[in-house]
C-alpha cells in the first residue's frame, strides 16, 4: 500500500477502506509516514468529506495510537463533559462539582486555550497550587474518594491526534467536521469513561459558524459515541456572544465561584442546568431531566456544589483560601472601562473579537509557546438584548500591558448598538439524544 | 504574511495576489517553508484552481527560483519544443534535426522518463558514448556551430520546479492544470529560448485524458508564454494509442533513424512536419505552414535532417558509427512474439497499458533511482484501424528479464480487437496558434 495513491482515491471522492485508514494514521503516528503526505491527506479531507464509516474507523485508530485509560477500577457511571471551544466558557468548572455533587462520577481531562478560545487547565491554574498534572493511581483515587478530578492529558494518550492537530493547526486543515469529530471523539474514547456529554458550540466565537454544520458535527459524533459502546449525547449552545461576563481566566474562576454559590450569570446557569441533567440521567442519578435538573438546583442551594469543587481544588493541591476569599486573587494593573458612546439596544457582541481582545490582552496565547496573565481579560457588562444609555459602561478590559488602544477600539467595535428592540439569545439551541 | 493564511485563502476559494504567490514560491524554493505547507496548498490548488494571473506569477516566480539562461548570444531566433508526454514519443529526436536542417537554431532543454513516459535523454543514452551533461560555453559553441543541442537540465535551473515537482509526485497533487502549466512553462521560459511549440498529448497515456482539459492547459500555457514575450504556440496530438511502432529506448533511437531516413512511421512523420512547419515559422526560415513543410520534406528526402543527426551525435560524444549502422544496438535476449487470437480490426491500443508493460519489462523506471534496459521495449506490428487475422503478429517484446507472463498478458489486453471496421486515429487533434 503506497500514501500516495490512498491520497489521490480521496482527492477523486472515494471513501477509503478500514485497513487503509489505519494504515495512514498507524504510520503518521510512528513516523513512517511524513507530515507532507498527510498535511495533502487532510486537505483532501477538508474538499471530499468522509462518510460515517470512515470518520469512526479514523476515530477508532487515532484512538489506539497511543495508551487508552482503564477506568474501570472506578466506581459508577464515569461520565465526561466536552466542548467544542468558545469565548468565556468556564462551564466544565461549575458543571463538574454540580455533577459529582448529584452522585455522578466525573474523570475529566480538560485541554488548554489556544488562539481566541480559553482553556479549562489554564483557567484552574490561576489558582496558586493548583495541579493538572495526576496521573494513573492519584487520579484514580482521587475520583474514587471524592468523585470528581480535572486533568490534563498525559503525552502518552492519543499520540496520533497530537501530531495531527499540531500540522492541521498550520497547514489550513482545522475546519473539516470528519477531522474535527475524529480528533474529539478519540480523546474522549481514549479517557476511558462511559458516558459522554458534548457540547457543540454555534457562531461567531466557535468553530461551528451556523446551526446546520454544528448539527452535522453533533450527529457524526454522537452516532460514533455510541456505535462504539459509549452513551453519547449532545447540546448545541450559543457562541454568538460570549458565556456569562467574565473572559479570561482568574476572572472566570471568580465567575465560577459565584455560579457555584447560585449568584451566576443566566446564560451559564442554564447551560449547566441542561448539560448536568443529561449527564444524572447518563449516569444513571437521575430519572429524567426535570429530576436531574431538581437535584442540581438543590446542589447549588444547599452549597454541596460548591463544597465539592473545594474538595477538588484541595486534593489538587490548590490554595482553598482563594475560593474561600476571591477577592485575594492578584488584579490586572490596570482596569480600563469602556462606554457606549450612543443608546440603544445590544444586537450583537462579536464573541470572536472578545476572545481575540482578551488573548491580545495577555489573557490567552496566539501560540503554543505563549505564557498566559492569568489576571487579564475582560469583564462584560452588557451583552445581547440589554438596554445601555449614552455613556453607560459596556464592559471593563483587565491587562498589565501598555500601549492598547487599538485592542480597546476592536473591544468596543465587538458591540452593535441599535435604536430598535434586541431580544435576548437562548444558550441552548438543541439538544441530541442518542 | 503567514502561509496558513495564504492557505485558508485558497481552500476557500480566493485569487492569491502576486505578493502571496512570490511569498510562497520564494519561501519554499529557500527551505524557509516547510514541504507540509507547499503540499496542502497543493492540494487546496487542485480543487479551487488558479486564473490566469495567478499561473502566469506562479510560473515567473518559479523561473527566477534559479538561474535563468542567456541565449542572446547564439545566431538566430532559438526555438524550442516541449511534449506533456507519452509513450513511443521518440519526436524531439526526429524533429530537431528536421528543423535544424532548416535553419533554425534549435537548442534544448530535455527530461528523463518517468512511469509509463519515455524521456529523450534516456533515449539519447541508448548510444553509446553520447553525453547529455553539456552546459555553458560547450553547448553555445555547439549550437552556434550545428545549430542544434539536446542537452540536461542543469540544477542551477528552476530549483522551485524541482522540489515541486519532486512533492506533487508523492502527494498526488500532479493531476492540476494550473501546477502542470507553471511546471512546463517555468523550465522552458528558464532554458532562455525565444520561441517555444508545446506538444500537448491527449488520451489514455498523456496527462490530459480528453480533448478539454488538453485544450486548457495547451491555452494557459500559450497566452503565459506570449504574455512573458515568447512566441509560444501549440499542437494537441494523440495519445490514446502509442506514437510510432517502437517503445523502448534503442527501439525508439533506431525509429527515429528510420524516420530521419524518410522511412518512419505515418503518424510520427504527420507529427514532424506539423510540428516542425510551425516552428520554422516561429524561427522565421519559412513564410507560413505550408513553406515549411516543403522544406522539412526537402530536408528528409535530401539526406539534411539525418546529417544534422549524426553531427549532433558526434558533437555530444556518441558512436556515429551505431547511427549509420543502427543493426549494431545490443539486442534483448528474449523476444517474445505476441499473436491476435481472433480475427478484427483494432478499436483500441492502450497507450498507458503499452507504456507500463514496456517499463516493466525494462524498459522504464518507476521511481527515479531505478536504472534503465536500453535494449527492453515493445514494438508494435499493429495499430488502430489496422485489420489483423487469427493468428497474425500483433506486437514483440523484448527484455532480458524472466517471470514475465503477466506482463505478456498486460500487452495482449491492451488490444481491443472488434470485428466492425476501426477508423485510423489522426495525430494532430488541434493546432493553437498564439
Amino acid at each position: 500500500m503506497r500514501m500516495v495513491d490512498l491520497i489521490i482515491k480521496k482527492r477523486e471522492g472515494h471513501a477509503l477502506s478500514d485497513e487503509e485508514i489505519r494504515f495512514w494514521i498507524d504510520g503518521y503516528a510512528k513516523g513512517e509516514i511524513p507530515d507532507y503526505q498527510s498535511s495533502a491527506m487532510q486537505m483532501a479531507i477538508v474538499f471530499r468529506g468522509m462518510n460515517k464509516r470512515e470518520v469512526s474507523t479514523l476515530t477508532d485508530a487515532m484512538e489506539h495510537s497511543g495508551e487508552v485509560l482503564d477506568l474501570s477500577n472506578l466506581k459508577g457511571v464515569k461520565v465526561d463533559k466536552h466542548s467544542t471551544g468558545g469565548v468565556g466558557d468556564k462551564t466544565s468548572l461549575v458543571l463538574g462539582p454540580m455533577v459529582a455533587a448529584c452522585g455522578a462520577t466525573v474523570a475529566k481531562l480538560s485541554g488548554r486555550g489556544l488562539g481566541h478560545t480559553g482553556g479549562t487547565l489554564d483557567k484552574l491554574e490561576s489558582i496558586p497550587g493548583m495541579s493538572i498534572n495526576i496521573e494513573g493511581k492519584r487520579f484514580e483515587e482521587q475520583v474514587n474518594r471524592i468523585g470528581l478530578a480535572i486533568a490534563g492529558q498525559t503525552a502518552h494518550l492519543v499520540p496520533a491526534d497530537k501530531k495531527m492537530y499540531a500540522l492541521r493547526d498550520v497547514t489550513g486543515t482545522v475546519e473539516s467536521i470528519p477531522l474535527i469529530a475524529a480528533s474529539v471523539m478519540s480523546k474522549k474514547l481514549a479517557s476511558g469513561c462511559d458516558a459522554i456529554l458534548l457540547d457543540v458550540t454555534v457562531g461567531e466565537g466557535a468553530f461551528m459558524k451556523n446551526m446546520e454544520s454544528a448539527r452535522e458535527l453533533a450527529k457524526i459524533m454522537v452516532d460514533i459515541g455510541n456505535g462504539l459502546g459509549r452513551d453519547t449525547r449532545a447540546v448545541l449552545s450559543d457562541m454568538g456572544e460570549p458565556l456569562g461576563y467574565a473572559v479570561g481566566n482568574s476572572l472566570e474562576v471568580k465567575e465560577a465561584i459565584e455560579a457555584l454559590h447560585g449568584r451566576g450569570p443566566k446564560d451559564l446557569m442554564e447551560l449547566c442546568y441542561t448539560s448536568g441533567s443529561i449527564m444524572l440521567v447518563q449516569a444513571k442519578c437521575a430519572i429524567d431531566m426535570n429530576d436531574g435538573r431538581k437535584k442540581l438546583e438543590e446542589a447549588i442551594s444547599s452549597g454541596a456544589a460548591f463544597e465539592k469543587f473545594l474538595l477538588m481544588v484541595e486534593a489538587q493541591g490548590g490554595d482553598t483560601s482563594y475560593i474561600l476569599h476571591p477577592e485575594k486573587f492578584p488584579v490586572a494593573s490596570r482596569i480600563i472601562p469602556i462606554y457606549a458612546e450612543e443608546e440603544g439596544y445590544v444586537h450583537k457582541l462579536n464573541a470572536l473579537e472578545i476572545g481575540v481582545s482578551s488573548m491580545k490582552l495577555g489573557g490567552g496565547r496566539e501560540t503554543l509557546e505563549d505564557t498566559i496573565d492569568m489576571s487579564a481579560g475582560i469583564v462584560l457588562n452588557k451583552k445581547i438584548g440589554d438596554h445601555v444609555n449614552k455613556g453607560e459602561l459596556l464592559c471593563t478590559a483587565y491587562t498589565n500591558k501598555e500601549d492598547i488602544d487599538d485592542i480597546l477600539l476592536d473591544i468596543k467595535n465587538a458591540y452593535v448598538i441599535k435604536e430598535e428592540f434586541a431580544l435576548e439569545q437562548p444558550v441552548i439551541k438543541e439538544i441530541i439524544q442518542k
